[in-house]
């Protein structure tokens, strides 16, 4: 008996109610593709933790229905993923030759070279066990960036990728609206879309505004201008070379994640740099200050970037000096502001003229604002929504956005990572859960770093810790100490009064516990615990970690 | 032989190049007067910290010569530090009915009963030793906010305290600009000016547009209305209060500084809620949810705050529901931008209506922007310029602005906490430099957490600790142990093997130093340490704390 799948399940993984790690499970039937493999910067409270990764048990669970994992462009909340992903699951990769080209590297670093990396051309389409995906070319702050397709037995899937409208890109090759509207005529099941920009009202600008902006400050700049951005943007880096021709400046390339992917668009030739307008980094000092752009990592006041680097006079090659100009050609991420702002701070405090967001216009998003979202809306015209990409407000922002242009409300799911949503061709519904969550990755332990360890983590970094070291004999008397070592809490040589008398508490709630008979190593440790912790925070109101050691002779 | 006084000292403690802990010093011969103590919130690298508050060394080493701390408004930035400066210096302060109300309330809080607080109006002025000091009525978003004038024996000083020039106050009591023009006119020699809003161009929106907001929002909610906003802000619980007044509704107020704040206002006449308007938080049930208004604390995302356990569904008296409408009348400031965005996030979550700033109007700045401190220069026009209040990038941009409006380059001091400015009739110059930097406040500790206990926060926060035991004989042999305990580095049952394999690394060491006839404890301890940090870098690429604890038996 053949069998029809006759239900479309849509599985978010990650990338709901949160910026980063993007990934979406498409399955019909015994056939599944994955939506980009994404990573997530640590939240203030992941104390000491890397990146976070998404929970991928259910397709450990399903490893055999894995048909490919497809790619809609190379940033990290899409990609950074991939290389502990396929460490577990083997599986060919599809996407386009830049964000495959930065994904290469990525694998590189992480000693992965057996992946199967299919690269794919917008406009082209790709067959996965009962799935048809076509890559549509869009506009967004990475170039080789695609929305996609997916024609499943029950219905066509759009998935917009990050994107946004740029009528005038720099590369020339404008979003392909007459496929999205082809694929709208035809009939569109399910559109997820891109939600970060949700609040924005009207229009985001073109990349190109930041090239006027640009040439103003090379027109204007005496000496060296260096300019700060995120390595992926080739189209930013495209327009400051382009000045730099324009302005007969020679360019240097520094910071590792710039190098490299200047490199990688230079191969593929996604960026174009006229022969000896290159420089390398030892050569600055060969020309004129007037002559030269620095290219270099740092927008987010990364503390170990080449950028914050210079700003603290803490780099090896480049000093910051009174004349030159920094352009910090980014908008602080949510939660850099504060190292941005210093790193300008600390720019200024060299002597530099600084440009940054708040003074001109020398940054665009990357992301569609309100009008752009309404025109995707009209144009692919689906029968159910899922708002992606976005932190809880920008989902319901979205979802409040699609009701406003007349899509009935149940037809929107505001979801969250691990909800399965399974569509009929004339239904959606919420129809169970699956494993999903963060993995934490600090060092090389992915998974081993949990809750117990975050919140130990926490309690040390508010109020540091004591140890309290008690020998004892078998029969139970104090053989050595009690000793007292702190690390975080108080410094030592100034408060030697409060350890000492710390001290004696401890032996008065020894002494106790010997008058009263108790023994058990846990009831001693529990009785040393509360009488240190009770004499420490009436006399500071702290609350350090306290950790009662005994060893037996 | 008279003695006479020809040189002005200006010397900040505190406040420039940082927003926070406001204070700087004024002295002419003998005399000094102190203009505000404020307090700064923890930097992020600042684990466990309560709060900053200026070193005053250079006040205790004069303390005879302080004639008078003046206070230009309440807020914590210009009086939090002064429950800790009032223990160690016993001198008259000056403030305004309500600057005084809030600080009498931050002095009981600390146990400090005995400060001679001194009333005085806006308009009228007081003799400190040789100094003439008088108090301007300006705006801010406190009520009762003062510019000050200080003539001295070398020329008059002008310190606006944080202003801006609302044309429309919410309680009509327009900033006096006839007596900053009379003073203008007189002659300044110094002016001191807020620097917080000098990147802004334009003017900042009178703080009667929040009520427009307001009205709106009242006009279209359906059941509950939950406002929160900063507790010192009297004028923006008055517009609200007023909108309860005009949409017929109660109001409850909840949250320690909002209910403080509400009550010192009230009493002290800057706050007017009609008999009746006022019920208990308690009482909210008794009312339909349409006639019901929380004014609340929490506009910050801070995680203990009433808002925030709101959201949490962790509050003892109101839950969120779908219906309510949650006002979030405050714009995030810098560092906090994540923890707004979350409670924005869970309030939606429990299916609230939000309205913050992204997409309203909802919240207007205290301080000047660019026109409005062009228009202070020009009524002003001081011989000498130091742009005080304000990160570094701020005093620079500050700075160009009075250039740009003609003032000599010279005349301008974007100065550092600590320098002493030193001021002629017709000369100012950086003349020296005493003692200023930040006291750390963490608990009951005020100064006893410094550099090196920070620093170990900072690594137990990242990788933890692991604490190795030894017990060894007075004749050098091992006696017991070697133990390993480790708290925030890994989750331990899941790492049997790394702890296993790591005690063996330690025993060897410990081998190696018997073998080798190492007898010296701290050569023991380093030894022990380097291999076992050694060990757990190669096999997690993380470098917890290890501290290697040796008893003698």
């Amino acid at each position: 008996m053949a069998k029809l799948p006759q239900k479309l399940q849509i599985i978010p993984l990650g990338g709901l109610g949160e910026i980063g790690k993007n990934m979406t499970v498409v399955r019909c039937g015994d056939d599944i593709v994955v939506i980009d493999s994404g990573l997530m910067f640590p939240e203030d409270d992941m104390l000491g933790i890397d990146l976070v990764i998404p929970d991928i048990s259910y397709l450990l669970d399903n490893r055999d229905l894995v048909r490919a994992i497809v790619l809609t462009h190379g940033h990290e909340d899409h990609i950074g993923a991939l290389p502990y992903v396929l460490k577990q699951l083997d599986v060919p990769v599809y996407g386009t030759r830049l964000t495959l080209g930065i994904l290469e590297n990525r694998l590189k670093e992480n000693h992965l070279t057996n992946a199967q990396l299919v690269a794919v051309t917008p406009g082209s389409q790709i067959q996965a066990g009962a799935f048809t995906v076509g890559f549509i070319r869009v506009s967004h702050s990475i170039a080789d960036s695609v929305a996609l397709f997916i024609k499943t037995p029950v219905g066509t899937i759009v998935h917009t990728g990050d994107f946004k409208l740029d009528q005038t890109p720099v590369d020339g090759k404008v979003t392909d609206f007459h496929r999205f509207a082809e694929l709208g005529d035809q009939g569109v099941l399910v559109m997820l879309a891109d939600s970060t920009n949700a609040e924005r009202p009207g229009y985001t600008m073109s990349e190109r505004s930041v090239g006027v902006t640009f040439d103003e400050t090379f027109r204007t700049a005496k000496d060296r201008i260096i300019i700060a951005t995120f390595s992926s943007n080739v189209h930013r880096v495209q327009q400051a070379v382009d000045m730099a021709c324009k302005y007969k400046r020679k360019v240097a390339v520094l910071g590792r994640s710039m190098v490299n992917v200047v490199n990688i668009a230079l191969e593929l030739g996604y960026l174009n740099i006229p022969e000896g307008v290159l420089i390398d980094i030892d050569q600055i000092n060969q020309y004129p200050a007037s002559a030269i752009v620095i290219l270099t990592t740092g927008s987010q006041g990364e503390p170990m970037s080449a950028l914050t680097r210079m700003a603290m006079s803490d780099h090896r090659k480049v000093d910051i000096v009174p004349g030159d100009t920094v352009v910090i050609s980014a908008t602080p991420i949510p939660g850099n502001e504060k190292l941005v702002a210093r790193t300008i701070d600390y720019l200024l405090r060299q002597g530099a003229d600084v440009v940054y967001e708040a003074t001109s216009g020398i940054h665009v998003s990357g992301h569609a604002s309100q009008e752009e979202l309404k025109l995707m809306h009209n144009l692919i015209r689906p029968k159910f929504f899922i708002p992606v990409h976005g932190e809880y407000r920008h989902l319901k922002k979205h979802a409040k956005l699609a009701q406003d242009m007349g899509m009935a409300k149940e037809n929107i799911f505001v979801a969250e990572n691990g909800q399965v949503l399974e569509f009929t061709k004339d239904r959606g519904m919420i129809a169970g859960k699956v494993t999903a969550g963060n993995i934490l990755v600090d060092g090389l332990g992915v998974g081993d770093v949990g809750n117990i360890v975050l919140r130990d983590r926490k309690q040390l970094s508010q109020d540091g810790i004591l140890i309290v070291v008690v020998t004892m004999e078998k029969q139970g008397g104090v053989a050595a100490g009690p000793d007292i070592v702190s690390r975080g809490f108080v410094y030592v040589r100034e408060s030697e009064q409060l350890m000492e008398e710390a001290r004696e508490k401890v032996k008065q709630a020894l002494e106790k516990c010997q008058t009263n008979n108790i023994t058990e190593w846990a009831a001693i440790k529990n009785n040393v615990r509360d009488a240190l912790g009770k004499y420490l925070y009436d006399r500071t109101r702290r609350r350090p970690m306290i950790l009662p050691i005994i060893m037996e002779v």
